[in-house]
């Protein structure tokens, strides 16, 4: 890593803030990211953990069979060597990655095709067996995993890219593809995901698209329902829907695979998509800022809005408490001076020399109007990945506090910060750490509380309070992270009643036996 | 207009192909763009044009009640002196801006709230009263004018700009504002919106939300599904669906309002609209280029995708007929020599100097590979204007001929041009024209016959032929046009049985009366 900028900030006064960090930072972040990427199957290493259903007393398993060595057969010999039932092997699929809920299904399902799935969910229809799909079994609501016995379907083994069309940038696959691996194949061939979290090592990318991932970059690149093309799923009764279009646009009659883009498997199971890759960038920069507080973040964004423009493709920040985090739990080191907040900038282009100049010209303006106090620029890939991995591990060494109360919301862009000191006094010294970050450009808090372990008393000083403050300003009880199990209830802080009583027609509509991933995201 | 960076070719063989259109230039494209600008009530001064229930026998009114003295109270007594009954008035609302359908709607009802659309729906539920949604009516498939008598609801004074966020881009307006009208004001505050169509001057936001309109920049901006950011609508019971979020990411249960938009009206009647707009980009660049043939057309696609990346914001095609029909039809003068096709390219940047070296860098590129022989840069906004004047003003063009077989299909990129050559063989002297242009960069074409007059025998070799072409090659039989009334029928040649049978569930699930824009959209 380089000072930021010194030729052009040879005349503030700021300059030597710069410098003293110089020799940091040859020591600085240097740990490989694994974040959620090394999860699955680890869960089980760490423990005991309560059942779902005994931690949340009131919910009550429906109305579904229960699994007889009839079914069982049936799914052997449709499977072959495809069906787990070995207690040893459940439990990754029991538990959630942060160990959190835990359900108790006998049983996880491995198809192959999307016929399989068809199959599958044929047989469980009319049997009115419960089940649910899915993917990496990196998400954070608790929506990929049973409550009760429902039954696993796995899209491990669905890990097949099916075509690429390298002009238009269109890659169909199946539903089962990690990220990252997508990610790399496309970069083979200067394409890129338009979508990157730090679960990418893990997450499938039909658990991505069933519950809308949002991610680092959606600032640049948009949401996933403008970017993926075509799905293809299989409703509850079995029937395939096939949306898998890869056209760029197709006005004939309604938009149906939007419906199944963050439904959370709720309303069918997505066994492909169709996704528009942009090109990758030629020329990438990230940039690590300090600054004073949050209002001269909010500066820098407008700033670096302005500046940066169509090269910016992240702004992300994290405050003192989540580098605190890090640096105790996860041995990370901070690149520049203590600050009250980090803002992560990148910037992804395709021209080096013209961005460098435009990220130039951004810092020297930001720097001489004394809005950002201190910052480190990434010379190379890897420097780039540990400055990333200061933002991305954030989740990972937050679990190693004991249990974490994670909260995901969106908040008008002046009210972002208020709820984190307001939630700081109000829960003192109850609680190991109070820490913030997320994706500034979105608008999009990830809130986070730790204790060493589960305490009620402390779930009820932050629920509902934070969702009341949530819905009184118009905000998002969920701004990414979808609903799933553990925030259903809450769908009513964000969504009118109407908008909720057309979501269960629809759900009705869909699964009229209610077998797809039940107890999650529409309160029934 | 300058020629096309004479320092840069200097050494190029080409050059002297851009010196030749020097002196014409200054003579050239000098037209006010009208297009479908200044549409809206001029149908009905050319002279009378068969109903609807004539020209297609074969639809039949459904079992809808019919207006009598009392409903015409109670909408006069809701709506005082909004309520359009005069004959003379009613043209304008019967008759789509092709003049290719003709209702017989005897009302139009013209509320300015929320609250008085739903009154209105209700009522006519209640009554089993159809209607038609209407906006600036400049639809290309008769989707917003009456097939029989439905009553027309247009969004005509519903106006209002609700809020702007100028921090966040977000802007939040009734679903009658013009396109225009929002852009314009969003010019003075330094944003844009995220879509631009030759309607621009008559279409109302509502209407480009439920056709999901395209558009001129959507390769770079991405379609409204994307940045449409919250809905409210109105269901045919006159339940009101308030998914009015202004938030960049909420992810609490389905997203409704992604089921309004592109359904044409037939879900719900959509009243105001949440879009995220981009910053106004400070450099805009279009320059006008002549190839020989259309591989030549998508290599010079792929290298400005490649050389100018994140600044493209336009890439667009139009052939030698295209251009005759405006020159003939329009007086509009070309800028170059005659070429077997045309693109324009545009680039949208905030550096001006760098997005003029990038511009020139793929000239220089596209001119020494000899894929581009030709062409023009436009020098000021008036400039800018006029080219963009000849690709948006075909539609109005081919007015002039008489009638107009129009068809908007998307195709895979190496298939675009071919249909129309086939076609060209197919019909040959029986029509006037065989015209296309499009978005190259969405491989969107817009396929386009003339004749004197309305002929079925035409009509009988273009359908099913076209149709089934693009079906046959996984295309789509509309691109960005919708369904409509003209096109429902063909559903079938792009979406599968399971498919349209869902959309058929889901239209009786939102309105089981099935009085909201009637035989359009979905087949029933």
């Amino acid at each position: 890593m380089k000072r930021v900028c010194t030729r052009q900030f040879r005349n503030l006064t700021r300059l030597r803030s710069f410098g003293e960090v110089r020799e940091k930072i040859s020591r600085s972040i240097n740990h490989v990211c694994l974040s959620r990427r090394s999860f699955h199957g680890s869960a089980c290493r760490l423990g005991e953990l309560e059942l779902t259903s005994v931690r949340y007393p009131h919910v009550q398993r429906g109305k579904y069979a229960t699994l007889t060595e009839k079914d069982v057969d049936f799914f052997q010999k449709l499977l072959p060597q495809r069906v787990l039932q070995d207690p040893s092997e459940l439990d990754g699929y029991n538990i959630d990655w942060m160990r959190t809920v835990r359900g108790n299904s006998q049983m996880v399902l491995r198809p192959k095709t999307t016929s399989e799935v068809a199959e599958i969910l044929k047989y469980c229809n009319e049997r009115h067996l419960a089940v649910v799909p899915q993917g990496g079994n990196t998400g954070l609501v608790g929506g990929s995993v049973p409550v009760f016995d429902e039954i696993v379907i796995s899209t491990q083994l669905m890990n097949q890219i099916i075509s690429l069309d390298e002009v238009s940038g269109i890659v169909v696959c199946q539903s089962g593809c990690i990220l990252e691996t997508l990610d790399n194949y496309l970069a083979e061939r200067e394409l890129m995901m338009p979508l990157d979290l730090g679960a990418k090592g893990s997450c499938h990318i039909g658990g991505n698209v069933s519950t809308n991932a949002g991610g680092l970059r959606l600032l640049r690149y948009g949401s996933l329902h403008g970017s993926v093309l075509g799905v293809e799923a299989v409703l509850a009764s079995g029937e395939i829907v096939d949306c898998l279009s890869s056209l760029r646009k197709d006005n004939t009659g309604y938009d149906l695979k939007q419906l199944f883009i963050g439904s959370e498997g709720t309303l069918g199971m997505v066994t492909s998509v169709s996704i528009l890759c942009p090109r990758r960038p030629k020329a990438v920069n990230v940039a690590f800022l300090g600054v004073e507080n949050f209002e001269a973040a909010l500066q820098t964004f407008q700033l670096c809005k302005g500046m940066l423009a169509e090269i910016l493709s992240a702004c992300e920040f994290m405050d003192q408490e989540s580098m605190q985090c890090i640096q105790e739990n996860l041995k990370l080191t901070n690149p520049i001076k203590s600050y009250p907040l980090y803002i992560l900038i990148e910037t992804s282009g395709s021209h080096g020399s013209h961005d460098e100049e435009k990220l130039n010209a951004f810092l020297e303006a930001a720097m001489g109007k004394g809005i950002v106090q201190d910052g480190t620029i990434a010379m190379d890939v890897t420097q780039r990945q540990n400055i990333w991995g200061l933002r991305e591990r954030i989740a990972e060494g937050l679990l190693h506090d004991g249990y974490n109360y994670k909260y995901d919301i969106s908040l008008p862009l002046p009210k972002l910060y208020e709820i984190v000191e307001d939630m700081r006094q109000r829960l003192g010294s109850k609680v190991t750490r109070v820490v913030s970050y997320g994706h500034l450009g979105d608008g999009n808090l990830h809130f986070n509380v730790t204790t060493p372990e589960y305490n009620k008393e402390v779930l009820g000083l932050i629920e509902p309070y934070i969702y009341e403050w949530t819905s009184q300003v118009r905000g998002s009880v969920s701004a990414e992270h979808g609903l799933g199990f553990k925030k259903r209830d809450c769908i009513r802080y964000s969504k009118e009643p109407n908008a909720v009583k057309m979501m269960v027609k629809m759900k009705k509509l869909f699964d009229p036996n209610g077998i797809l991933n039940p107890y999650k995201t529409i309160p029934l």
